[in-house]
């Protein structure tokens, strides 16, 4: 199972975003604004600046996650999202030991493959096993072992990144198993910072119409949308 | 005088650092190695990693500063620095009644400049306000707004890239004003992260040489440091 | 006035972003795949990549402008855009002899302040002038330069910044000076990449509706957008 | 074989990395500068922003590599370079008929191991296909697939980065996957920016010294080559 843990963020991060917006067009000075910002003050200018497409000030608060136990499928597709900080487990330096792997619901559930892909797997990890005990280099004896297998890294993103990532990652054209680590980034995400959480969705929320070529039914097509 | 307060901060910076770097070599899970670490095994692992020049795991803590009382010659070179997030007082939005400017210290030690300096500049803000009284947007009024105006902005940036400007900007050959600005952000660095503040450095300090044509005597160029 | 030269892209620069698309989707060899490609399928896949917001192979294609005559006060919003390159004529090593200047229409335009606006800057140039004249260093001496002034740089954005950058700097809301700019921009992008230089348009027409809270008019605002 | 062809770039490189950074300290036209600048003075320019580490005017030039035939392994390593642009074959939409993969030396030259990674791949891209066949989605069957299985990518990377990716994957220290594809980068490059590819280079000949906790032999570590 997927692991996702805040271990750490920009405190009072909705406060920190609003500030700095309310700076920006105010000749008070930055920590007076920021005493007298009420949480009802706050909220209406996330809103209006989410509504206005005036995102930079969310780059003022950054969240930083522990993830562990997705597969080397999604850690390639996380790390695609260029504008935010990773460090990952070194497959290098780490030997992994016990054959942690991903088997995605597709497969769990068609009893003919399960086994077969578990020995596959299994097959794969004893071999790494092997070489390594005969000297060959852990960084060239993973080779053999499935993009199944899991690994785990910290992510730094802010919050403006994580909203762009959220409405890519949760749009249900996106792997499920990246759209279940976005889901539980969501859900750390709300715990702390209730109303940025909430704002973490698919893209097609934001546009009022899908982009894709095939809507999944939320909302529909530009194409659709017009001629209603 | 330019005015640095550290607004924000990704709590425990030092060790949300380390506990990164030590993720990336160990298996044991991040919550687990982020509970373990000795202040002692923190300065260690930073001091590792800075030797070595594997900077990334610097990204996961963040520092939110208010910068108030510069220049706008010394904005436009800050924001130069790209891996940082900014949000500046708009000229567009904020007529800039009260015309603090800044004034070079060449300058102020020169008497028969002073009165000019503060004439030219005031006469600037009178037509400013002028014609802004009778109809020019303050957006266009501003055009005839020196560069010594005095300006704010939030700015985020983290400690890998606080690394990297200072290195350029704590140098002597950087213009007196960013120097200062740079001085004043190590410092309020220092205070909640003791260690990474004290490593807040001019390039040469890294390198061992000076690797500009000229040096200002603290190390010698690398041509001179090679025929020692 | 402004002006703008392109003076270096990639050559070929809807083929090359067509080829990466395409090579994503596709088993073929890249090299194959780009000599096969025909100026409408290439079109097509430009289309459909816009509408659905794919738009990371727009950044194989750069564009290298020579950007000149415009004031600090534009180069200033300009170099925000923290995902192209920079280089900008130094204020500290180039002294600024022919004295420059921008005048917004706004100001043109009203006899009573022309002069008083030509003699003020003037005036500070003189000032810069006489300060160096007498040992002051440029870098110092040019804080009583008025935004006005004119700079020059050499800018490279990719093609997906240039479609993000003109979506927000061709909106009528943007200041006059940078909308020019980057009209000229489109312009010099339109005789080399005749296609995507077309799609270089303000984000209300990707959206269909204005996005801020009054709209210009080319678009209803979303709420009226709704209502209608 | 890890193919590296270089499928575009910005036409006469090294002029334009030099023709911006003469831009910054001349007050004469950009277009002017281009024109008139040697082939000599183009490379001493080049020398000298490399050996004070003013290297942004190296961004100005870009190069795009179609890359082929490189495992998942190293294709996840080389993502993680952010400042560069991508756009990788999916393994959502591509079915890999042809199990391409790659056999680290250490495994091809232990006869004992040979026969049994082959058969641990194809037995995994057997059953890749199988599942396939069956109706398993292809972006869920590749979950066994090994990290040896080869991918291909459009990669653009300007020639700042291209330094920085250089120094540090160029060195021994390196995987040895990654240092053959950045070493065919660099020839590549050679052919058409002899200057430039000549300096893409490990960090420690920029620094005269090794920077890690071990030298390869090259040059000494710091601490090693202080007390010489």
């Amino acid at each position: 199972m997927v692991q996702v843990t805040l271990i750490n963020y920009t405190p009072n991060p909705e406060l920190t975003i609003a500030t700095a917006a309310r700076s920006s067009t105010s000749p008070s000075r930055v920590t007076k604004l920021r005493n007298e910002l009420t949480p009802k003050q706050v909220e209406n200018l996330l809103k209006r600046l989410l509504e206005s497409g005036h995102l930079s000030p969310f780059e003022h608060a950054s969240f930083t996650f522990a993830i562990e136990g997705i597969s080397r499928v999604t850690s390639h597709q996380l790390v695609r999202h260029r504008l935010a900080s990773y460090t990952q487990q070194s497959q290098r330096y780490v030997s992994l030991k016990e054959h942690g792997y991903v088997t995605p619901p597709t497969i769990s559930s068609r009893p003919e493959f399960t086994a077969k892909y578990q020995q596959a797997i299994e097959a794969a990890h004893k071999l790494y096993s092997d070489m390594q005990a005969t000297g060959i280099p852990m960084e060239d004896a993973r080779y053999v072992l499935p993009q199944a297998i899991k690994t785990q890294l910290v992510m730094t993103m802010n919050a403006r990144e994580l909203l762009h990532a959220c409405s890519l990652r949760l749009c249900l054209r996106a792997q499920w198993e990246i759209v279940e680590l976005f889901e539980m980034i969501k859900s750390e995400v709300e715990k702390v910072a209730p109303y940025l959480g909430a704002e973490l969705k698919p893209k097609c929320y934001r546009l009022g119409y899908c982009d894709e070529k095939e809507s999944c039914g939320i909302f529909p097509t530009k194409a659709a949308a017009k001629t209603k």
